[in-house]
């Protein structure tokens, strides 16, 4: 197989690739996405923008097999159009998959940016080899994405894996969705941050960290509790409790090898994030399928965005 | 296609199907499981019984494509093997693919009962021609099945789709898995039955119905619920909102297009289940995941043994 290109579309930054199957990197670049205020105006910059990398790497675009293209929610990824993000001003039904066909020549394959993230961890990263795998990522909030039985399950427009936004709590915190109680409202970044500005004591290491509690953010909590602040480590005991919650469900209903946690369980790591979500995790559900279950650390760290659109094109070809 | 052969082997009846790929009976017979205390003995009594039903209907043994078989967990559907369900005394790694394969001589499936009813009720019932749905019944206790994508999806250990055993209130009640707040200790028949006996009031029409407090069944609750009684209103409704919290997970994380319950939801019917469970769902799910789902009454009633034996033996020609 050849060289393979990737697009990811971000609210805040776009990323290109130049690579290959195994997910190697011959070229990368990233920008600010500022919007033009037209989807198929700054999809025509994009298309620029990515020929000048494959032409900067040295390559040619007769060895282009594919592109990949990572865009945010919500999409209809059989046709390949993104249909208004909100944080894409100006993008209403931008026939992506169609445009950069047309510029390349070679097949297009779009998906969500959850997806794609999930299809990066099983191609390139830390869930290689297994056949049914969760990834959840909490950012700013909580994605997930499913491969299940060795393929990208998508579900109904592609949305499968809303983990972020099912009840760990019935009637509990009030979400930005609108509902109350996800998972989101508990473990997502920006709930846990507003949090945390609302209730850090003046006098805990987490606030001194961040200079003030209203610039406290989830990686304050993350590096007092590592030197032991009894404020950081009970904001983090709840945090882990609330993911291994929606872990639960997930192993129940799915029975997976494998659970890939991004973002802030890679940020807080083995002992103070993911060693206590798999003792709980364990102790909640069927010891056969605990015994079957991996809970792992994403493994891509900041190449995800590189990565993530050259897998949507990896499975694009492979899925066929 | 020819004839397809069926197995439902149940902790009380062995259900035995000669029929076809569209689901039509040819004949149809079901016994007492009578367990001999070893589960290859039974399983030569069954291969008797099926060879003089196959001879009955006039088929020839030639026409046969396939045996379907529907057996209790835990299995190795892989191989083929039963391990050691609990209510199937005397069988321990029970080769029943293989010993069926060598009295047909014709490819042998196996899978586990929720399994093999979601198979029937896609290929033969209410889900037919949807590409994605989460089927649960609720009699006993809580079983589930899966059809993603188009096909079922099993799991690590063949065991996805236990949504009766993930929490629909963390540290809830007791269930009879060992945990806590599992949905079957909520929806499930036997958990709500001992419930029932130990609530009702004297003087719910519930209780008349069944004669005594400690004769109390769901089918009471759903025929004095129909008549207006007040108890028996208020159990449904706590019934009708623990399984729509179990449906608001399968929704969102999954997207299908269809769940079906059996049992119980077919029981108590439209109006004193399904639609407020449909009511709850929606209020709590995703609008447009609500407006693509469609939540169903399983249809095949009281021939389910038998076309999920042979949906069974179907999906695994289909499947390859």
């Amino acid at each position: 197989m050849g060289v393979l290109l990737g697009i990811d579309v971000g609210g805040t930054k776009v990323a290109f690739a130049v690579g290959d199957a195994a997910g190697n990197l011959r070229a990368s670049q990233r920008r600010p996405t500022s919007p033009s205020g037209r989807g198929e105006i700054d999809v025509a910059v994009m298309i620029d923008d990515l020929r000048r990398l494959v032409a900067e790497a040295g390559v040619s675009l007769r060895d282009v097999d594919a592109v990949g293209v990572s865009v945010p929610s919500p999409l209809d990824p059989t046709r390949g159009v993104v249909l208004n993000p909100p944080n894409l001003p100006g993008w209403h039904e931008v026939g992506v998959r169609d445009l950069l066909q047309q510029a390349f020549g070679v097949p297009v394959f779009v998906e969500n940016d959850a997806n794609a993230a999930a299809l990066a961890e099983w191609h390139f990263g830390a869930a290689r080899g297994f056949e049914h795998v969760a990834y959840l990522t909490m950012s700013t909030g909580v994605g997930g994405g499913l491969i299940l039985g060795g393929r990208l399950y998508r579900g109904v427009l592609a949305s499968a894996g809303e983990f972020g936004h099912a009840p760990v709590e019935w009637d509990g915190e009030p979400c930005s969705c609108g509902q109350r109680g996800c998972l989101e409202a508990y473990v997502g970044g920006a709930a846990w941050t507003r949090r945390l500005r609302q209730i850090a004591p003046p006098g805990s290491r987490a606030t001194a960290l961040a200079g003030s509690r209203e610039a406290l953010k989830p990686e304050h909590i993350v590096a007092a509790a590592r030197v032991g602040d009894a404020f950081a480590l009970a904001e983090l005991a709840r945090w882990n409790h609330y993911v291994a919650r929606g872990i639960v469900w997930i192993v129940m209903g799915l029975a997976p090898q494998a659970v890939v946690l991004g973002t802030i369980a890679v940020a807080a790591g083995e002992t103070l994030a993911l060693q206590p979500i798999r003792e709980q995790v364990r102790a909640r559900v069927w010891p056969f399928l605990g015994d079957q279950l991996q809970i792992l650390p994403a493994a891509l760290g900041s190449t995800l965005p590189y990565r993530a659109a050259l897998g949507v094109a990896l499975e694009g070809l492979r899925a066929g």
